[in-house]
């Protein structure tokens, strides 16, 4: 049976210089690229509904809006998770720190060191949910 | 000299069954398509920062998102203005009421009736403000 394995990961860096709409452009496009490049099954995103102020909770809201649509014109299911249960799924409890989940990540997918930074590990903890609640064998 | 005249305005409506990323996407094709078939030189979007509750808000992000995705794909301007800048200048006052906004929009616009539902009176009322801002002469 094939292992599973980590092509890629990362974070899509924008410069503030851009204005709102020229970022939001860039992580369009950046998501958009990789979908294209890797051709993958399904997205999975993290499920952030409080973020500390109603300006940040706005602005992460848009950046998401940006990727989800990325993901249903390239036709993927997108399946989102509760910060809680990506911790839960990968470490077995809901609340994990960073370092757990960076810990567990690089267990899991046999890396060499943790993905960094942190942000990176989010999203490769939210893809391994996705094997994991499908039965896509992790380890 | 040319009278400012409204060629469309609308609201899109999308269905709770097609999941937020469905959603999204029926969002970002109206606006694509409408800015496709009007050729727009800018696009003027109410810049909200505060709505009821941080969910509300994070969905309203996401919707903002990726409207201002289309306006920067086909190389708009994007002017985003408060709700109290808009209510401004097309009333003379940041406080005024919906009914006193599409009062407002319908005479400067000499329409007949007063456009409906109040959020296309809002939009119309967005746009507006970019007019009166760069000295388009409206009535």
């Amino acid at each position: 049976m094939a292992q599973t394995k980590l092509v890629e990961c990362g974070v899509i860096r924008t410069r503030a210089g851009y204005g709102l709409p020229g970022r939001l452009l860039a992580i369009y496009e950046g998501v958009r690229d990789l979908i294209a490049k890797h051709k993958p099954i399904a997205l999975a995103v993290e499920d952030v509904f409080y973020a500390k102020n109603a300006q940040t909770t706005l602005i992460l809201g848009h950046a998401r809006g940006v990727v989800l649509l990325a993901g249903a014109q390239a036709g993927l299911p997108v399946h989102e998770y509760p910060p809680r249960e990506i911790k839960k799924a990968v470490t077995g409890t809901g609340g994990a720190t960073k370092e757990q989940v960076q810990f567990m990540v690089t267990r899991l997918l046999r890396l060499k060191s943790a993905p960094e930074p942190s942000d990176a590990a989010d999203g490769v903890a939210a893809a391994l949910t996705y094997c994991l609640s499908v039965g896509i064998p992790v380890l």
